[in-house]
């Protein structure tokens, strides 16, 4: 495809004194001849001079290059498209394959691809277009809306309910017993029914081995359009609220409340019954047991304001040197304590 | 059912000049009338006036409240056992699925509830009343005691034990092969065959995706009473004591001995080869590569004692602060040393 | 078996005034009569004297002893050797299980071992000797070197590539979509197809419910005799070289590459766009969001060079007494101040 063709489609600024001819996309180090790029990291800048692609799309921001190149104000999103142009995805085989295991009382929606082994409670309803690859379980009286596609090995639990174009990539678990015991004066543990569900909104996607737990009570929520990486937890009672991203291996304790926007790097924890306000990002491996405000960025653990944990950070890797300095000042007044005492 | 009633079902002290008609069981902030609810963690008391619930368990630490309330000295159990008279939980089907494939060398006890697609190898013994979902496999010459729960997607790998009246949530791995490997001169690794197993005693649950590991030689062991959370990983010849707690993400390097009635938060990590004290807490997102001393609340990574963290913590916010008063000191005991020189 | 025969088949020195009869391998604390056991780890020298095993496999290193003991340069891969002697592994059923759902367009290599339930898309290409345990899944065009080990649970994502002798471990996810979503005005997340794969090449064992994301364009690499521990999530487009070795629970965000003969601990994170050198070692817990020089050992979050985090550590354990410190300094400095300006 020639790339004035691809600007075209993709809503790019097509800059180049000769067109070329696109074969594929690449990313920026290891892109060929006949292979687009892009550079949507500011990181990735002085690898434009050394990449063999052809073409590189490029944010408006960024300085005049000798490659063609495409011009626009969001590269990423650009790259998105551009991606689909050559891309050919796995289409799964229509029908209902003869070894799932389909209730019948379930009820399953127009144009469904549901694979070998899948097996579908009583009660479950399955909107159209649905895809189940093989070895998806659906507890009793589960829904799924329309447009969803479940990979092999999710499980949805009893009662949960998906939304529309819902994504669960391989191994989510949804609705599990969240984890609740009451401790008994004998030192063991009195398990507390689990007795609620998980809700999952529209457009969410959730990453592979990743689990949500059903609440106790009432419903652990992830809004419309958020996005959780693989083997994160959500405790029961937790939500997430819209257009929020949790990165791997984050973790919600219990009744854990995300406002919308919220950004959660990897590996973070917060440790139940607290709220986190609309659009805070909380930095990779932070920890809170606090509620978090709106707006803001925290870090560390226990997590405070980001830019007052780089400096404390960076006094950290000079701890050693405070200590021997503060050791010095020590005898340096001692020594003028006795000076003045003892005037020569 | 009338709140006198589950008073007496329940075994709270009934505290209202009117009895009321209660039909479900919710939390503080989603309770509506007909609600019953409670208060186990004082965060909550501030929502007891806001709630709309028809009635309250309360602590009998808690003052005097307006609404009727159901009072007892463990509101979290009472909740539990109120909650467990409204819920009717999920109630497998009865008998072997026709689709699953249980080897005729497995002995089955009375009353099982096998699921489609079940895989029970050769040499397993499972005992009475027990309940594999769809999609369990156990490879050959697993036990399974009586009045088990294993969900769907659970894995027992061959010759591990498993006691009565355990809980396995979904996806939960039990006796993968523990991570051995010798390294060798030319920098490669050779692989130490894993030739233990896992032991779970009696009354254990095991949260979703949560990894158990079998030992190298002898055993792995979860012993009765203990609960692990969600993305737990357990290394090869760990131990963890009875009625212990592990919660999500948590991870036991290999041959790590967790005492009795040990409390793990979340994402805490031990590196192996250490001993944790009866009683002991370790808070979350802690590390530690030493023994913890029995009863000690330990923090931070590397984790010390919890009082001593918080205060350590506290002046990390505040080092910047204490960096710039170091410089001042010294830039004021240079004048003073000056001063001393050259006196006016 | 005689110790002495043990010590010709495994190639260690065979030190005793007399031979002993050996029948299993065991753990120092565990070991009784009859019982080879060996220390590898200085740790547990400390238990030479109290164990009741017959015989000892020690390091050269190790002072003399009373029990009968082999002796080698490499106790940890003698012992290696010796549990070969006494182990009979399991041995899967030979042929194709009649339940699996092998597709026709598939091809299967000589001596297939395949279990219940297995499904093999179509344009699926398996090498000689391959065992699939129940329940694996792998999606179209997915190819399997010779001599793989694949658990159940395990799923293999269309068009991923599987070296030869490489196992994976239950309910490992090889090429679920990467993270990758475009952020758009009006607040929500363009999904980024993620058109990539993972190549896993010779030689790599992959731990219990780890997570390998494809790339968006290109390959996520896990590079020959390269070990994963569980729950370990590898980003997409992320490169782990040879013979490297990632603890549980770490993580890489997207891009990560890590070079040859890595040592990463448990729970580590890396931020991603970033190179870490040969031989790096990266401690329990820590983070970076830099890149990290060849050869260097380094922990904490964020990450710095170890024997300097290790006094800052020791540092910050102390920092209220520091503080302490700092608040009598100034209050001297204060009163030296004043005795200079009104001098007796």
């Amino acid at each position: 495809m020639k790339l004035s063709q691809i600007a075209l489609k993709i809503n790019c600024r097509f800059v180049s004194s000769r067109d070329v001819e696109i074969t594929g996309i690449a990313g920026i180090e290891n892109a060929g001849p006949g292979d687009l790029t892009f550079v949507a990291n500011r990181k990735y800048i002085p690898y434009i001079k050394k990449t063999r692609a052809s073409a590189i799309i490029l944010g408006e921001d960024i300085p005049e290059v000798d490659s063609p190149s495409l011009r626009t104000e969001d590269p990423y999103l650009a790259f998105a498209r551009a991606l689909e142009l050559f891309y050919v995805p796995l289409i799964p085989e229509k029908g209902i394959h003869p070894t799932a295991a389909v209730s019948d009382e379930a009820e399953i929606g127009p144009d469904p691809s549901i694979g070998a082994y899948a097996v579908i409670g009583k009660g479950c309803k399955i909107g159209a277009h649905v895809c189940l690859h093989p070895h998806v379980v659906l507890y009793p009286d589960v829904s799924i809306g329309a447009d969803c596609i479940l990979h092999s090995f999710v499980v949805v639990r009893e009662r949960c309910r998906i939304g529309n174009s819902v994504i669960l990539q391989n191994g989510a678990v949804i609705g599990a017993d969240g984890f609740g015991f009451a401790p008994t004066k004998d030192g063991a543990f009195y398990k507390i029914s689990q007795t609620g569900r998980v809700v999952i909104e529209d457009d969410v996607e959730i990453g592979a081995n990743t689990t949500i737990d059903r609440a106790a009570v009432g419903e652990t929520v992830i809004r419309r359009g958020t996005k959780l990486d693989n083997l994160v937890q959500i405790g029961h009672g937790s939500q997430v609220g819209e257009n929020s991203v949790v990165a791997a291996q984050a973790g919600l304790a219990g009744s854990t409340q995300l406002g919308r926007g919220v950004w959660v790097g990897g590996q973070v924890g917060f440790a139940g019954h607290l709220k986190v306000g609309d659009r805070a990002v909380i930095t990779a491996q932070s920890g809170t047991s606090h509620d978090i405000a709106p707006g803001t960025i925290v870090s560390g653990s226990p997590a405070f304001e980001n830019a007052s944990w780089l400096r404390s950070s960076a006094a950290f890797a000079k701890l050693p040197d405070l200590v021997r300095k503060v050791r010095r000042l020590e005898s340096e007044v001692e020594k003028l304590k006795n000076s003045l005492k003892n005037p020569k």
